[in-house]
């Protein structure tokens, strides 16, 4: 198991639904039309530069449609891909070939689109500030997602609310910052406890009440360097390790250069899976 | 049933599917802080201006989550959006409200930044050249996106392989035109025949074959016209229907408005589905 | 839950399976054209005499597709039906009901053509051959079927292979009718054990060996009478109930009348579920 | 993939659904009792005329009970079957062939059951009357039911609901002809669009609003001679090409042959998937 | 297929299904950390005494993770196992191992555990008194379950609700003993009636009734001596088998051997599902 | 949403696949011969001591059954159990209550076992030293298991293999613990890593690397505490938080105790979800 790919049974699952809701009920009406026993080769192809992800999908998809379709890849998750450039060959009866394209395709090129789309917010973060996916990915294709920005050289931020803990301002009113950490480490103990803060005054709160992270929402990367110094006092007057400073909120590939120096540690954005345009990838046939 | 909704199976299953995602295995660690039975209300409100598409979702997610809460809703599928309006009010206990909160945003923003896009094409290409969907679209999702592409003012191209015949290069390689259609034409009846044309001499042969439909894959306005001008010529001849054109190929928002005026009847895009960024939306709490 | 009820999980999988395959992707094209609101109501009609089955999930139908629409019903699973008698009314949005009428009439016609097919068996062979079912069923509505029987007034034979032990001769030829009994006996104790007999020794052999049921397979009349005959003879010598005595094997509607009076216990046909014809039910709505 | 193979996922998951219902809980109780490791060989074999159907259901079947089972197929689907004739041979463990014995022959009976009554209608018909299925097939099987028919030389009508636009008397109550008509060419343009008509004169009204194609409903030889000419005048009349003309209602094998020239281009029938009885078809071992 | 073996569709599933919540959504976190293409050996290890079952279950779990895992098995579900006996050897890619682990072990250990104390409440009652299973298994996994009963010396009572009847007091109440058995044989015919008998008096009720078989439920053994005598002569003074005595309700590993003598046929426990602990099982690698 | 009550959805899901296995094919035999209609009312009651978990999965039992059986809770999870005391009670269709029974209390019964372990663990273990679960957990049922030792009094260690890194003797073998804290750090930012322990110098060693958290595995109380020294030591000298120091490894009831002085933070054992009996929990009924 490659460190990009996601987990089988989620691999497995998505390529079977994939190809249901396309071959449901009749099959391929015009593949049925060609002569039984076409064999044929066929190159898969970057059209454009990007970055590769959702390999395990597409092998899985020639795989479902029919066993005898042989893959033989030449890139893997996470390659840097030129306009052009042959990322694998696949051959076998020309009728399945042409019914899994499109699937196999769809896979590929919206993986490889938030690969793209991540890689670029990482080069453009630099190396001192990295770069987080959130929770905002499309309905049913999560494990698929977070897969791919791992590809495109950014981290997972929580795999679903099930992770770790998260405050938000509307958690935040209801029970106030130190009684929620203090529950929040008694029931999920050694799990993240991440405060979101929309104003300095809240950082210090969200470390005294013993927070392992804070989320900075919106804010200048004035702001933010100021609360990253709040938090580095923070450490130093409590000898302990310095609090993790995400930043989000509308930070985009043009703004995110303005926030490197900083000293905030993660940059999180939504727009990595759920803004990403397709990486267009084709099948050359023959 | 409006026109615009997804079918039920789709929205109930869908809505399930990303639930798992989100709460497996420990459900919401931070809502599962809050004291029960804290009562709210909240206004689902958009950030920008779009169409809206994906309410079924949405309060199917807030049903999942907890059948109590209950919805009124303000704004409808297909519905412009301006920045601010309040799409709808939910209420009902705090910990459901923000535990469903991400998966019914997630499904809002997605489906009606492709309604948004959509109707963005439409709009531009202008009452005589329809705006159709493709295949490509989000694996697993389709019957939701096309339903999206609807409420955007587009209409729906084949809804996977089994709803009508297309014929593309490689298939046209392995049978040759005149062969191909004759072999549609028995097989499949009463279904729309479509065949992929790279060249204007292709479209001739296509309607002598008895194509139903040509389309135009990569070609210049000028080309367009000329295609659709011997399509009218074939027409004449043969004293029958014109037969469909569909233009397709990397056409954008920026070139779409030169071809309103070629003649054809309907543009193809694959960006409307999968190459379309979230429309923003969001939950004010209180 | 009524006697004649299919079990709740197997009405609810089966429906929504059926209206996934009828709805997918786009859903009902035609209902979308109708103005929302229309209020209808309908009568469920019998066009042929026979007897009913299958309305369990014709109500689950009514309600996946819209929980608003209402039914009335006025026959009972079981109940003999004339030409044009209201099996039940229901109420609601049109385009909802027209969704999904096929559906529904599909499965009350499938069913109830089983259930008809299972009471002409019943009252041919006369009260003292009973009628028994096969896992000669549909593929994935085994449940549905084996219910459809018991309203049609026939008795469920196994419900697969799970149930009971069944020694045909390809068993026997592997172990012997007194090893394969004796096996049976130790590993599933307390189940039925049942032996197919082509000829009347076997008979014997079988109820020496233990077994509590004999099947007795494409025999006439005649030699079922012996076959009885034998087995009374094994239960007086042995002070013991007679063994059951089922006949099988090409028996017919018409044939079935002559094997009345050999004392055979059960008549079994895989014809009741396999070869059934639907029964004429329509939806007159206005 | 041949022509008449239902999709891969259809079969693969109507397999696994039907070994489920046969098998749970406990497994097979009776093949238990054998001795392990008894290898063997069968022989599928048709015991009545017919034409075949199910075969990639039936290998599925074997090799999900066990993929040491090995299928040498000497038919194929749409190949007419002689009594007697063998299908095809299976060998491997004994208790695995008995186990999958009885679903991979429901398969087979009930799909080659299908596949056989088409064919007698197709031939009834004649050269010039194209046979159709419709949307009455056994609820979770239509994918399977559909390739049947198609295996016995029909060809099928709308696959569900969301293929083509079919306006029956209760859609046109609500709508009129003209609105119905034009409000389906507006939102489901390139799709079939086709009206049910009980009278001549709503033949040509259909025609006039612009429909693909009439389906005449229970109409007599002379009733359909007269609304082929006025088809046939209307397209004289509009240098179009004449509307597709199908005919449906209660048309049976005796009766189809007295339609062969009423110009009608297709009838279709439910009977060809609901009232099918099965295909014997046995498994003759050692 | 083995005696022993849960059905290979219900295998199939639960590793599925426990895969998922194993590695959803981001996968083995910790074995994506490894060098890809370390190949290593494993050994499963009992660490003690027991008897196997399960290894159906982990052979999939290995496969499902990485299909080029290859298994050696050197023990039998149904085999006793010795501390620190080696059950079978794993080899393969060192990531796929660790990945695939614990749900193997826990397949293994849980239904090991199971088999375990059911061959010692085996070895405890003796050769007369058999060992019954009960309804009592873990919500899903009754199929697997039920074979490790059987792997570890013990017998399947009902595998459900659908198998045989057994009225219970609460039956009994709303219907009396003799309509209730008069019913059960009337609706389904040669299945198993049995009765749950509180005190002797309703033994012969039952046994008058018809019943097969008789629960008695928390009984003493003298009581149970007594009930099996008055079965005696029931059957002597009927001429007929002796209907089948189970004893039931609170019957320990201490106390089971008090009844060995008392004539009993069967005793049952929930315990040996609902409460056997794990059997510890280990992976060694390296 | 309560604290302790598992995802909805995997509520909703155990509870269909449970009634699943209990009803197919045939639905409930006995139940089925009850008069329909009687209505009757139950109480669930505790026969021994203990905590209540698994609420939820009886509701839903019993709504999944028959919506119209009204359930009365007067226990929560978490709740101490006297013997006798009254859970809930329902009331509605008695052949609807019989046939929910066994399925709801095997719910209650094995999750309120795991719940009353973990208590007894959590009173055993002190103030000081709390109690964690592990990934031993039932096949498939980890949401609900992971619940109900919250509602013991236990908290959740990993939910899956997705959670956070744990370096276990195998991946260290392989990488060297300075290499493999090094990775998972950047792999997997922010996430918890926790390195297991056999000896006290790989703790130095551990934490040297940056971990944040130690797995001591089957330490005594002298080690333990030597462990705690190290790491104190350790966190003095970087000025940090001191590490999370868990021990595990065949710890009991009995010997829990002596670790109580230890000042290790956390001790887990499988031994809650893999080995807890059922809590004995029964319906009365009438």
């Amino acid at each position: 198991m490659l460190d990009h790919d996601p987990p089988v049974t989620a691999v497995r699952e998505a390529v079977t639904r994939a190809l249901e809701e396309d071959l449901t009920p009749l099959g391929d009406l015009t593949s049925a039309l060609l002569p039984p026993g076409t064999a044929t080769e066929a190159r898969i192809v970057a059209r454009d530069a990007g970055v590769l992800a959702g390999r395990a999908c597409a092998a899985e998809t020639f795989r479902q449609v029919d066993p005898s379709i042989a893959c033989d890849w030449r890139a893997a998750d996470g390659d840097r891909l030129a306009p052009g450039q042959v990322i694998g060959a696949v051959s076998g009866p020309l009728a399945g070939l042409l019914t899994a394209e499109r699937t196999a395709l769809n896979f590929l090129g919206h993986l490889s689109g938030i690969a793209t789309r991540t890689r670029r917010f990482v080069d453009a973060a630099g190396p001192d500030l990295a770069v987080w996916d959130t929770r905002k990915t499309t309905p049913g294709l999560r494990a698929l997602e977070k897969a791919a920005v791992r590809a495109g050289g950014g981290a997972n931020h929580r795999g679903g609310l099930s992770d770790w803990v998260l405050l938000k301002d509307n958690h935040l009113v209801a029970l106030g910052i130190d009684e929620a950490v203090a529950r929040a480490r008694r029931r999920w103990p050694a799990r993240t406890v991440q405060v979101e803060c929309d104003r300095p005054d809240q950082v210090m709160a969200a470390l005294d009440a013993g927070a392992d992270a804070v989320l900075l929402d919106n804010m200048s990367p004035a702001e933010v360097t100021r609360c990253v110094a709040l938090a580095e006092e923070h450490a130093a007057e409590h000898r302990t390790r310095r609090g993790l400073v995400e930043i989000s909120g509308g930070i985009t590939l043009e703004t995110i250069g303005t926030y490197a120096g900083t000293g905030a540690d993660r940059v999180s954005s939504g727009s990595l899976t759920n803004s990403a345009p397709v990486l267009d990838i084709g099948l050359d046939i023959g």
